[in-house]
């Protein structure tokens, strides 16, 4: 893997990691190791091979779409399609009609990318992200029916917190142990995993990747915890990590990812952090009526504002960043 | 007609054979045709008259706000417009509330026409197409309080099919004829018509005007169609051609009409109307609740991204297309 | 105030004023005196307050992000976040977490009024106006859970109307003196206040800064009160002056802001006046279900489809206009 290695299997790698932004074959390795860890502990494998279809049949789209780009080797064209197929596969039960949607949802995925990439990111310098997985996701969730709770299966419910005080309503701070599986849980949500080990093992494939990026995906979780805490947001939702995952998406793309790190950054992405577990809240609320999840829907919203603002606010700053040379993100 | 002619009566036939992105009179006339046909077997004239009146307002506010552009007299001004008197007069009983919002909404829509092409022809070359219809019919139906089902007697609830074994949920698949009414069903719901006649009229003023759309839409009525049996989406729907008609505008529009047709661009507009009958399921469980109809919007979304992405898959094509030479499409 | 003055309490002042167009303190002042006016009458401060809160730190927010820039000095940072304050302080009780929701809500409205200049101005010349306002409302108020009727305490029900024959739906037209009141009504909703004589103050702003835009925002109220009452709106709403407050900023911002005066931009300003008034019953239904206040969103859409169709239909008039020069408008 030191020579850079062009093969669908690496390239599918890459697009696991650019989930977290990174492009980086080691980091989506252990973010499929993840996944995998969640399906061994709920014993539901349909999640875990719907990511995977999702990100094979999204990448081979991007291939012959697109086939000689740097973006599409960057990983860039897969991440959308694995998440679209692991959230597929996590509020519908296995079926054929599951794996239709997830092939169709994936393919559908690389040309909404592409879609994205033009509109935004060329002429604006906004990256598309997961935006084109949370349009494609509601689409296809809704067309297959699946409007209402997630596949009872997939999810763990806080297994071994019986007896927990906060969750009783007993204490208003979670204890210690329970602090720390929120920590990993906000960082697992990005996945839809409910599991503090699946969290672990993805911020180890981050610091694999990049120290500051694992940083900044810290900070967020932690400052998530402490919002969600203050703000006093329902405690099994900030138990389950579900105030958590699009702040730490929030925090690594403002603070480090799409600008040059810097103090004044750093406050910039506190207050996007911040704002993001607002509007999760926001969104809990508006999408419960529609029976869709919110998905990483907050994070894009927070991330678009904050980073669109960039040429007004910052500059000096320049409109590239070298994390996404090769990238639409540019 | 052999030299382009410029009086407003053929400004507007025009703008009627936009509807199918046909810039020719005769089309315009047959879909008029069509319209008056449906009226006929409804008894319900107020269709017709919706659809004459919009088409002329919203011309008539183009050529004042717009007088000397070629896309004026190309009647890319009038077809939103023709869509909206329509759709307000088949979902509104006839009153003089019915007949304000047409002419309201029919010069708004030119207005709303004007900024789509500003804001996405102009620099990202993707047309407006049906965008402003579907946003001002939303609006205008949803202003006058007509959030329900539509206007009973402009809806012909199947004759003739009381015995239907698909129907009946009995066989999976619709009989011979049921099919052939389904495929022109499918042509004629794109102007809100049940009258699978009038399908085939349509279709006839589409091959009058390119046998290439006319072959598209063709395709995209039997795609969309398949798919739809195949998903085993609901029969009643199905047989209304509630399926297809989105379907057959994103057929036309990503197969022949935007693209430069190829293989390659013939897989890419498959993938599209596949996934369009997807998008049409997703929104009607979606606007469901709202109590407004769906129209094109499925259509509009997915034509929006898959042109959108059209210079990141597509740069060897070129920006332009040859049939929208004098269309703010170009 | 004859020298340009540049000192935060300036800058403040001139945010206000912004919220009609104006970049004058004298009339920021005055809208100022307008709201505490409404205060007064109600015995309810926390509006007042709150507006002051969320202008001041809005603006604060546009010195430390973006400290030297024209736009800052005239304004043009502090309006949403003046609004934002206003809204939250208007639909939720005092607490603690209003005046955390509105500091938050306040410094992202100006990322966000960034984002929008950057997007939508910068390159298409629409201007953001009141679009962070309405979006950053919109997700606090639903993430902070105010998802239902306004704060009791904040509304007068219509003081003095007891015996009304028009609310009592006996007279299809109010007395004169409720003309008047509806009138004034009309501008003074802007900032969510049901007080006519509030109404009055603002106007008198106006005139100060602009009697263009005055003339534009008198006759915008009469003809949202004329439209209204022919098309037999809801007698309280229109009483209480919720018809009217987006038309009067359609008018002023169509008819004289963001175009060149002319016969035809006047008509062009009273189609798109009588747009909004359709557009605020359409927002009225379709907002209803999901709990939330409307807000200026008919405004909103109505002006940038107006105002983005201007390069199509008004070529000759120039991008820039006198009023804004050094505005993101421009």
């Amino acid at each position: 893997m030191k020579a850079k290695s062009n093969d669908v299997v690496t390239v599918c790698l890459r697009g696991a990691g650019q989930v977290f932004f990174m492009e980086s074959a080691l980091a989506g390795c252990l973010f499929i190791v993840a996944i995998a860890y969640a399906s061994h502990e709920t014993a539901q494998w349909s999640t875990t091979a719907g990511a995977v279809f999702g990100l094979v049949v999204a990448t081979l789209a991007a291939l012959w779409l697109n086939h000689d780009q740097a973006a599409t080797r960057s990983g860039l064209y897969g991440f959308n399609g694995m998440l679209t197929g692991l959230a597929l596969a996590t509020f519908v039960a296995p079926s054929p009609s599951l794996w239709f949607s997830i092939a169709l949802g994936a393919a559908v995925s690389t040309v909404a990318t592409g879609a994205f990439a033009a509109v935004l990111t060329k002429t604006r310098g906004i990256p598309g992200s997961t935006g084109p997985f949370v349009l494609i996701a509601w689409l296809m969730l809704a067309g297959i029916g699946a409007v209402g709770p997630p596949n009872a299966a997939s999810v763990v419910l806080l297994p071994g917190h019986p007896a927990s005080a906060y969750l009783g309503g007993v204490a208003p701070i979670p204890a210690a142990d329970e602090l720390l599986q929120i920590f990993f849980r906000n960082i697992a949500q990005v996945f839809l995993l409910e599991s503090a080990v699946s969290g672990a093992i993805i911020l180890l494939g981050i610091v694999f990747a990049s120290w500051r990026a694992a940083v900044a995906a810290a900070a967020g979780s932690a400052v998530a915890m402490i919002c969600a805490l203050v703000l006093q947001m329902d405690p099994v939702m900030v138990m389950r990590g579900l105030y958590g995952f699009s702040p730490v998406l929030t925090a690594m793309a403002v603070g480090v990812v799409f600008l040059r790190t810097s103090v004044r950054v750093a406050a910039y992405a506190l207050l996007a952090t911040v704002a993001t577990v607002c509007v999760q809240a926001a969104f809990n609320v508006l999408m419960a009526p529609i029976g869709l999840p919110v998905l990483t829907a907050p994070y894009v919203l927070v991330m678009y504002l904050f980073v669109a603002a960039k040429p007004i606010f910052f500059l000096a700053v320049g409109g590239t960043d070298s994390m996404h040379k090769t990238s639409p993100h540019a």
